[in-house]
């Protein structure tokens, strides 16, 4: 656990997806698959909270977020959220927005890269989870569906309106957010919005195993620089860039790479 | 008209292109074939006033931007701008530059969508209200010419050079805006700048009248986040999409999506 | 020489790499071919100089960057950089780090365009050099390697972690900048991370007379503008290019163009 962790305790059970760590991989396995792992407030609280205390566990390297059967996440679920927003006053309804967004935001701001292993239908709000997400790894069924717009409500939920002209460019951004029709994973290769490969399960789990064996601290860095650069101008990234690259010369990782290049052997990595 | 319409007037004759209002769409037709439809200075005068006024009238949904002829546009008049920006002085050259950029911002903070038609050349100023176009549909023949350095300007005019890197990326932006040499319409498609369509007649009128018999306020909030969260950093675009979408879930629109999907039939939008 | 350079002088040797200039090309050669031109503390600080100097000689409209031998540049040399390193304490890393990225900042702020003709492998410091240019043309071995992770740094380095997702998009930037393996010239061409070309050196040459002997003074303000306005809200930009476009307006190469295209010839660029 982290020595920075006070009073707050580490969550022993989550109750609204699987959820476990494994040589440094956490897998959070979103499991109503009848419902095509439809969300529900549960859920979203769930996710913002672990993703919030992840980083405090002490375990874990990376996050891999999948869906069990036919679909990756629908979204809200129509009659466990929709139906019960009908009835809410503003007050609440922010309340709710407000989670749905800061769940994007703990994703985004974990300094542990997160992998969305996508076997099927990304919709609605999980299509911006999707997004949130560092890696989109796209089974040949894997799709996305931005469709807010079908519901009557705003393209921009969460963060998308943010999220994706930034990986898309804003044409087609504009496009997919305004019509909400469905992307399937060839076009979602091309237009830059995941990586579609042949075996999903075994790529998720190379792809989690590399980033957690290797120099950890290194890939948090990249991470949380690639966020936050996207929000600051070239001066400030590249002293940004200056000042953690010195931080990042002190670390074993580093020297740990000079040693073994020296030695003619493979770096043994510790992610510090 | 909108009831925040206070003196002035909504005006009667658009005297410097086509215009009228079918069914929610207001379709502006560039009329001066014989030149390609290149621009004069009262044709960016009435096309920042009308994009301008055109959420006030209440008539209007959507906004199509097309040119008669075999040209979409071919950008500012030679004799008719550039003969007489000789003579100017740097008070009324910056007067005439302000207006084309107004004319971009107008269109780009515009509460409707706004879809460019592109039958043929989209030149100069012309290929630049087609970037501030949120669809921008490409017939066979559609090309775009980013053409400023090749008349000994800037090739950022009216907003190119923050518009399409924001679309292509900044390496091919800048080989279009500093070059100028002309894309056709397949390479416009793969670079993410315009969809390359069949039959650009329908394909307009289809998308025209999806957007204008759509949920109405949710596609003028999916363009107007796309737009201002281009210039806003994550977690106040996340804020905003939150607010936003609370807003939008005391739509009638968003409750008549539940009852149609309650009751097993098709919403029946009305835009509000 | 400019005429606003005052007691600093011109450099009259750049020791660390071949450096000339003719017919308004520079061309630095990075000459180091044995080493695939790996980078040492010297062509860091010749190159951030050069660059910041170049604008002020008069004799240089466009900068070329290429490499000696098979490769392009590989980036920070093992031994002669990286086991420098190893030994320093923060203050000078600090020091090293700020040099490098100065170096990037020297190339985005100069207002020459600058092209990278990539002859082989661009990797690590060398990869950001190849971002941080204008032009980013490919020969067919051309290859990116943003190793920064493999030897236990950030991703983020010299500006990648801002560059990068603003040419290729935030999804393929975070997999190129964290996993740091190689791209090959056609991946990087889909991407829009360079152009492929079949005869580099031709394809270069011709790229930089073309930039020498056209407009100067508009290529230049074209360059800077797409610098400044990735930083810029979408208002302040169409302020800065209705300004700079008055300006350019009063320029002689547009009025040159005009008397050219009246007398029905071809201009003769002056770049003023």
């Amino acid at each position: 656990m982290s020595p920075f962790r006070a009073s707050a305790g580490i969550t022993k059970d989550w109750e609204h997806f699987g959820f476990e760590v494994a040589d440094g991989v956490a897998t959070v396995t979103l499991n109503r698959p009848d419902k095509l792992n439809a969300l529900t407030f549960d859920v979203y609280a769930d996710l913002r909270d672990l993703v919030t205390e992840l980083p405090h566990r002490g375990d874990a390297r990376v996050l891999v977020l999948r869906g069990e059967g036919r679909g990756f996440c629908s979204g809200g679920d129509v009659e466990e959220i929709i139906g019960e927003l009908q009835s809410m006053a503003p007050k609440e309804l922010l309340e709710f927005t407000r989670m749905t967004g800061a769940t994007v935001k703990a994703i985004r701001e974990c300094p542990l890269p997160v992998i969305a292993s996508i076997n099927g239908i990304a919709a609605g709000a999980g299509s911006v989870l999707a997004l949130a997400s560092d890696f989109r790894l796209l089974g040949e069924k894997a799709a996305f569906a931005f469709l807010f717009t079908k519901v009557g409500l705003a393209g921009a939920d969460m963060g998308s309106a943010y999220l994706l002209p930034r990986i898309v460019g804003l044409g087609r951004a504009t496009e997919l957010l305004m019509l909400g029709d469905k992307i399937k994973a060839e076009r979602a290769e091309r237009l830059g919005l995941g990586t579609l490969v042949e075996d999903l399960p075994a790529a998720t789990d190379e792809l989690a195993k590399r980033l957690a064996s290797g120099p950890a601290l290194a890939y948090s860095a990249t991470k949380v620089l690639l966020t936050r650069e996207l929000d600051m101008d070239l001066g400030a990234s590249i002293e940004l860039e200056a000042i953690t690259q010195a931080l990042l010369m002190k670390s074993d990782d580093h020297q740990e790479f000079y040693n073994a290049w020296t030695a003619g052997r493979e770096p043994r990595w510790s992610g510090r």
